[in-house]
């Protein structure tokens, strides 16, 4: 077996203990070397449950004290840049969680000192590593619906993301917090980049949840125009409260493919017939995409050990970002918004 | 239009009240002459309900006060013979609900007295009408699974059958009232005739419904083996409780084939992650016949019309009495039933 | 058996020998009286393939020279007004095929004209006597989940309209000839009235079907703001060749609700591992919502037997239009467009 | 992370490949510490595929060369007696691929070596650790279906198994080797043990693979009672071609439980209104039960550093051999077979 490749995770949160248990059940090529996070009780029990000595309050700390090969960055969405770009200076390679950052440049900064460090970077769209989105783009690259000309992609999610998600001056908002997979998948399967987006967002249920965060909103609708003319439609709505569901219907120009499906498992149970039949629904996130996660990951430390490019990149992770800049320009100015006038003037929304 | 054939239906029952409603409201072709019940009260209540007029006690009251080309009957399995024989002994046309008797003899005294009249002797194995089924069997006849090997064919009802239709001496069982419709399934797909049969019957719910019936039972799985080499399997639960549940499934040489499903609507709702995503489940077998029941006697009319052979012939009906006798006898001694054994010295259950 | 309606069938097309096979095959209180179509050709044919011999080229003629009830009008949209008009003077109860009809202005009135007459209006928006769509319905009314935040429904058609429909001279163009049921579908499940309409369309497949209507599209997607702030999507996809898809969900604030299924039927067979596992689909709008059809022209029927309000009304009908007209000026002048633009100032497109 | 534990693979087969894979890439806490294969040529191949170079022609010599705390059989069935047995004296836990053994006397010794050497024996029943089936498990055991009535579990194999396989002087037939997972899993859910065996074969396809094997049988159809008075049902189909089929069907009291799916991905595709929707199908048995076969291996892992019971024990691997041996006396005596006639005087079939 060759060498382990030793992973340092920043952020003991949710995502960041889903990598943490892949690296320690799943992947027997990595190591959990490190974890990082600034708040000194999730750092504890993150680092308890997950039996990790190696706990640091800061990347640089964890530079300082541990020896390790890559960095995992799962901390919130502000805090990206500034991480990635101090890992690519200490010639780490970066898999960094979505959304990629905040601003267009921000992500030029992360990309740019990537490639001067010569590291990987590797943006967190596991969805690219599902074996259903896999053998739906394997059919729709072999051409057996032809030319995509309608993509839609959903994400709802069950329950409110943390108020730093909500708030556009630490987040780009829901459209990326909960949809950035959209926002890959559509470009993914249009084969073409993004160049008009229009979107309407309503706020249901923020009220009842106690939530005063200026222009919340927990529906989105967004419609995309690319340049090879395709039509894209992405959906999100959080908390949806019913499950966790994440689906893709593509028509071609011959034939119509839909990926994924509200249904968690081959289970099927009736015992009252006013009531129905009851399948069961996908939970969360990590329940859903089990199994990319990990895949996601062996392909990072697949791409360091061999040098490949990997599947979804800064350009890819940069391109979300842009969509999300201009689907949020769209609704707070109620028109559509050409991709080049979010392109050409970088925004910093809530700034 | 042709002018219209005059029905007498003879059971004012839960089946032929389906019959009444199609004759009613959706085949314009055919016309509900009269409507004859021993029971007075049914009588009443059903013909009131159905809106005629044409009320009788016994079918010779109707023969001799009303006009009408054909007799439908579906009452008890123990008057079939008697009805059919009058019906057909006055020239009227004869479709006779299943089970078709509850001996050969019985079986053979009709087919002969239809054949000696010249009318039409249509046995009501509904599910050969039913879209599902038709599609299911073209691609079988078209070869597309190549020869059939095993063929299972189930009937879960969700009530209790009525006293006289559990009752050894005025019915065949629940093997005869519930699964009739898969003797005549697995036979029709087996392309050929029963050769063998073994069955086990358990008696789960008895006591719970207050039912002593002698040799009752609410659970039986039944083995056929064929002339030509293919299996047959055939479940029956009643009551089941949980839907109405009637389904295929064929492996053929080439293929697999499944007909029907427990899913009785395109309809799928999920409010809460917890239970899971509910579709709806048929529950009765009006409801998931209701097509089947309306092209069945569309069919029976224009074979009475056309002079066609019917569908679903008097030979077809007996074939399902004789696979139920053998499986009775089978599971009462614990052996494997010879269908020659059946066959050649007529059995008469229950007496 | 009350006395049978006699109706007059103006449009000797497809829709108009759906309803005609209704008419003589699935329902015994109505009668097909007359029919009308203005092509000699297409009359003869149709009529002998029916069997009705009253057969005249004009409603006029149809009015002189037969007896009936009420008319269906299944002619080009562009007939619609002027024959809903002169059949309301005549006393006649009118069902209109969708689209109602080209402007507002032609809609209020045929509205008006069958006020003035007393007699029945409906606009033939069939998907609401599918029993999936009215137990869609009747779970979102009885509140299962919550109120409705976004409303997805989809027309997806097997074949390229015919010309008048496809020219904004003498149509309204794809968004009603194929979505009007998605207007109608999209407002029914909101409980509110539209406010705001995006359209995007593309034109995939012009060019191969030699088509070159001016401003022509395949492929549209459409967001529709309701006045609740219920958020709408529809979408065409015609032709789509991969057969007749006609779909809907609904995400309230309690729960998802999914409305129809690409699966024809509950036949599955697998033949072969590497192809898969396979099921129909339904090929055609008349195979989707036969059910749909026969019960929605009983219900006409009915409401003319008992003076009720029909389902779908002029009112609904109108509506849809309004949203036509909304959404194809969106998509031509690239901007949201208020529907009050188009109510208050009622529009005519192409002319 | 605590120490690794060595695991010495007997048998460079399929089965063998699958757990080799499993320890390599994705269990950290076990390591694959010897390969064992009497074909030189096999051992070679799957040595360098896998990435081991401990590779030995017998388990002696594996015992004499390597340190390892553990042994996975995974050969031909006839061998696993010796294997398990040397394992066991030599103080090695034991986890043994299915069917157990050729005889139960076989199966006593295994269990008694064992329980004397205080080593876990754990038999290869994966079905078990597959998410669908322990969510169907949990179900049934807290009563939400109230007592099995009608269990129903069935697998069809696409491909013909190797000869050793099915000649009934190395193995116990396809009911063991196809089956033995059902045999399993009808116990399992019955919460019983079988009473009563009757079982029916047929060969439609050995002359066409020119078998020519004594009683070689492709389709099997058995019933089970169990001392409950629950029926179980089995069905094996191989080679059936059209993929890998497992499935569990179950019938409680209170309502029904289906586990498992024909369909292999949540992907779904239709070009063709002719052809239909196309969803994949499992191809082999290593896709179907990917996840079941890592979660096994873990849990024997487990197992051996905890002490605790494996979930399914040398006694459940007996009952599946015991149920193969009175299903197969059944059909060769063409009549029931009692457990007790197979328990009290064991037969070794085919010597």
């Amino acid at each position: 077996m060759p060498k382990q490749i030793r992973v340092c995770l920043v952020g003991a949160g949710r995502a960041g203990q889903v990598h943490a248990n892949t690296l320690v059940h799943h992947l027997p090529e990595g190591v959990l070397a490190a974890l990082v996070d600034s708040a000194p009780d999730s750092l504890r029990a993150a680092g308890e449950k997950i039996g990790v000595e190696a706990c640091y309050s800061s990347l640089e700390e964890a530079l300082e004290c541990a020896a390790f090969d890559a960095v995992v960055i799962t901390s919130p969405t502000y805090t990206h840049k500034d991480l990635a770009v101090l890992a690519a200076q200490h010639g780490k390679h970066v898999l960094c969680e979505k959304p990629m950052a905040l601003t267009l440049a921000e992500c030029d900064v992360m990309i740019a000192a990537c490639e001067r460090a010569g590291v990987t970077l590797q943006i967190g769209f596991m969805r690219r590593f599902d074996p259903e989105f896999e053998a739906g783009w394997a059919r729709v690259e072999a051409g057996e619906i032809g030319r995509p000309m309608l993509i839609k992609s959903l994400t709802h999610g069950p329950g409110l993301p943390p108020p730093w998600a909500r708030d556009l001056r630490t987040s780009i908002g829901m459209l990326a917090e909960v949809n950035s997979h959209d926002w890959d998948t559509v470009r993914w399967f249009a084969g073409a980049d993004p160049e008009r987006v229009y979107a309407e967002v309503a706020n249901f249920k923020g009220a009842a949840h106690g939530v005063n965060t200026p222009n919340f909103y927990d529906t989105a609708l967004v419609q995309v125009r690319f340049d090879n003319g395709a039509l894209g439609c992405i959906s999100g709505v959080c908390p949806c409260e019913y499950g966790y569901d994440a689906r893709v219907e593509i028509v071609g120009e011959r034939g119509i493919l839909q990926i994924g499906d509200l249904r968690g498992q081959a289970v099927l149970i009736c015992k009252n017939r006013d009531q129905g039949i009851i399948t069961p629904i996908y939970r969360t996130w990590p329940e859903r995409f089990a199994g990319a996660y990990i895949a996601e990951l062996r392909h990072f430390l697949e791409c360091i050990r061999t040098g490949a490019r990997p599947r979804a990149t800064g350009t890819d992770g940069r391109w979300a970002v842009a969509g999300v800049l201009a689907a949020t320009r769209s609704f707070l100015e109620r028109r559509p918004v050409a991709m080049r006038e979010v392109l050409e003037a970088p925004v910093a929304i809530g700034r």
